[in-house]
């Protein structure tokens, strides 16, 4: 794989300067690039890196512009970071082999299930009875789409993927390896028998409703809902070893970093974050526009948008120990202080 | 599906207020619900919505009878929670299509195990040798029953779900999608060689064994013990991406929520309870009846039932990282007050 | 499996105290031993359960030599817990079946996968491509290498493990159930579009290349790299459950416990530890020999070698309680305590 400057700055709409013939291999780091790389600048932190990288082309904003042609080959563009998400894509695309339309002959796929003609089901995958594949969908190796479930067009479930029984995917969403969509939630009701208490389950008599371009990261595991829905909508991404509690609501385009926990029939808002291990509990709601820190608890509603957090600060071993058995009698502390107010 | 509201009252030993012949046509909540929809109420704080429900018939209990005979058909029990579940699992079972006896043409069946005539072996299952699988066990498509594992009586293991060489679990279990029972625990010994520090590999030599009515969670792992095996007793629920260490011991009916983790050798009592993302350090004791709260991490043993938390409040960004920032000085501040005092 | 004292001995080199012909039938603890188990004191928090247990055998450090012969047999080895960990992997050695080398008839093979003579290839299996699987690698059942992927020799993928697209793992490595090894990072940019800001996908054009002698653990999962590759050195251990973002790199025998997070780019450096559910986060360094004590979050680089902690001390729920919510005020607490030491 080769590409012309001129083809990509074509491509990505910006202004290059240098010579359009120049050719590039590969898409690479400033720091790690030679001449046959093009890569980008977008963090004003990196801009050291500029002036000492070897790499054949650079995509800058116009702020970087002179010192980018300083070095060399330069594409600029108006948002150097999306330029380069759009030059990964096109490069992903001239590279990549996409599985062929067809069902793989170790497949099983059961009665009644409907798979588009561009679609491609592969090498051991399993198509549950009535699941419909959309146009240009591709079910991976070893991936599993129970009985009854939607796939929409273009989406990609990666091998070893699953999505259960009568839940649903709309299209171009991507789902990793190992995630599981649609197991039941977690619902008890607790009971007597004569030998003691003991938990009775709760059917979950639900599903799950994944709008378009959602992206589900590795080992994520999305809950059915007890007896309505659990909704990701459109534009949602989660990275791995996420969690979601049934009925759960996350509201289109927000963005869940990898060990994020949130429990049943919480209700997020649209174009949320949260950092990697943040923990949301359940029956809350949470309004547009909110952004968690990584690690932070998130014990009750948030009706205001902004950044919440709640991490506790991490010090060398001895320090800590001080610090959090002293936490231990905070409260006292308080008091103490109030009295010495009091006296002084 | 469709139900009359007399049978199900029958069913749930309740008391009917209203036409027996009703039918209604799905379970759902009290604010989706339409005349076709049967639902409940068990949590006072939802009265409200009771008036304003447009369900067909609705759950409660004594103290809602009045309220809920004002609105239209009720079904009065003692425990409308518990009823409520027992509705769930009845309405699955009428609805649910239960997989067909008998072993898939493309699972793989290693010599010598043994398969009950009325178990189930999903497409791509694997079942390893001298497995044991017992009467009414369904063993879900691309499952994974390890070489001479046991899996008991009515004992669903889920598609893609895994139970590992030796291992065994009870009669009326669930195992979710992607729940690995009988990986490696994580042990190693600590060594030197020419080149310097490095881990040797501690074999895990024992298996899990798991006990009657057990739910496993998505994506939940459950380590083989190192020398004895890791023991889950009858009735233990736990929900997705839980991770249980090596030689865990875990009593009756004690229920974890998502993102727990319990590292090795901890020893758990029946009744407990964790909420999600709950860390159990190892080598430690908890008593019967403990309930801990989401997120909180338990450093060291507890030999008295009752609520234990350690969850850090969250905040606006701002006042976080002034608290936080402050929390490295608290000891100090200790001492400054304790200076003060006996200035005062 | 039986196994005389005698040759223990010789193969652990240490001195036996007692009758070579005496024969052992387990590996097993000190507190469930009986007179045909060889069990070990490594910990001498343990040393009162020697006196009492019924091992036929006991391995111990020199220091408790005595105790143990007044006890019975005895191996003596300068590093009894390491001499440990080397019987387990004799007695694996010696009980195990290892699966037979060639491709099982319904594992699936891509075109152009070199398989070596002696590795095996499990039922159900997937093998891209293009990939490559080294002498004596161990592909376990419903497994999966992508295409282009290589394993290496003596390394073992557990059932249902996952090696991506293009991946490497080195030699004597085990890929527990569940793992999955690059899967795409997390990479998006802002982006805008007439309906509203949303996430533009960076397609990952990296992968995940692993050394020699790694352990990975069920259900974790390593990203492959945007650009350059996620890499993990020679040696190093991850448990369940644990989150390796891209462009990550962690040193020489570096091992993490179950639950740990780490975001995109840090630098973790070798012989690192890091305890359960610890989240480190992106774009920092953390030198050699940093130990994280479970649960913490790492915030920002460490640049010297250490132990570092933290946890929110957990305590009964209503201390909790009062402490949390003063812990708010904390800051101001501080601002009053400055403002009396003045005045006084």
């Amino acid at each position: 794989m080769r590409a012309r400057l001129g083809e990509l700055a074509a491509r990505l709409g910006g202004e290059l300067i240098g010579d359009p013939a120049v050719e590039v291999a590969r898409v690479g780091t400033l720091e790690a690039a030679n001449a046959e790389t093009i890569t980008f600048l977008a963090n004003p932190r990196y801009q050291a890196q500029l002036a000492t990288s070897a790499a054949g082309c650079v995509i800058v904003g116009p702020a970087m512009r002179d010192a980018a042609a300083a070095r060399g080959a330069a594409i600029v563009c108006a948002d150097p970071y999306l330029a380069f998400a759009k030059l990964t894509q096109w490069w992903a695309a001239q590279t990549r082999v996409l599985p062929r339309p067809g069902v793989h002959a170790q497949a099983v796929v059961e009665e009644g299930a409907r798979i588009a003609a561009s679609a491609s089901i592969g090498a051991l995958a399993f198509v549950g009875a009535d699941a419909v594949i959309g146009e240009g969908a591709v079910i991976g190796a070893q991936a599993h789409v129970g009985a009854g479930a939607t796939v929409g067009a273009q989406t990609w479930l990666k091998p070893r993927s699953m999505l259960g029984e009568g839940c649903s995917i709309g299209a171009r969403g991507i789902v990793h390896g190992g995630a599981v969509i649609g197991a039941d939630g977690f619902g008890f009701a607790p009971a007597q028998n004569p030998q003691g208490a003991y938990w009775e389950k709760i059917e979950q008599l639900g599903a799950v409703r994944i709008g378009d371009d959602v992206e589900i990261g590795a080992n994520t595991c999305i809950d059915r809902g007890a007896l309505e829905d659990t909704v990701l909508e459109d534009g949602v991404k989660l990275d791995n070893l996420v969690q979601i509690g049934h009925n759960v609501r996350i509201g289109r385009h927000t963005a869940f970093a990898g060990c994020v926990g949130v429990a049943g029939s919480a209700r997020i808002g649209a174009h949320c974050t949260a950092g990697g291990g943040a923990i949301i509990l359940g029956h809350l709601e949470i309004v547009d526009h909110v952004h968690i820190t990584a690690a932070t608890v998130i014990s009750r509603s948030i009706m205001k948008p902004g950044q919440y957090s709640g991490m506790f600060p991490f010090d060398d071993n001895a320090s800590w120990e001080r610090n959090a058995a002293t936490l231990r009698q905070l409260y006292q502390m308080r008091e103490r202080l109030r009295a010495l107010e009091k006296k002084t």
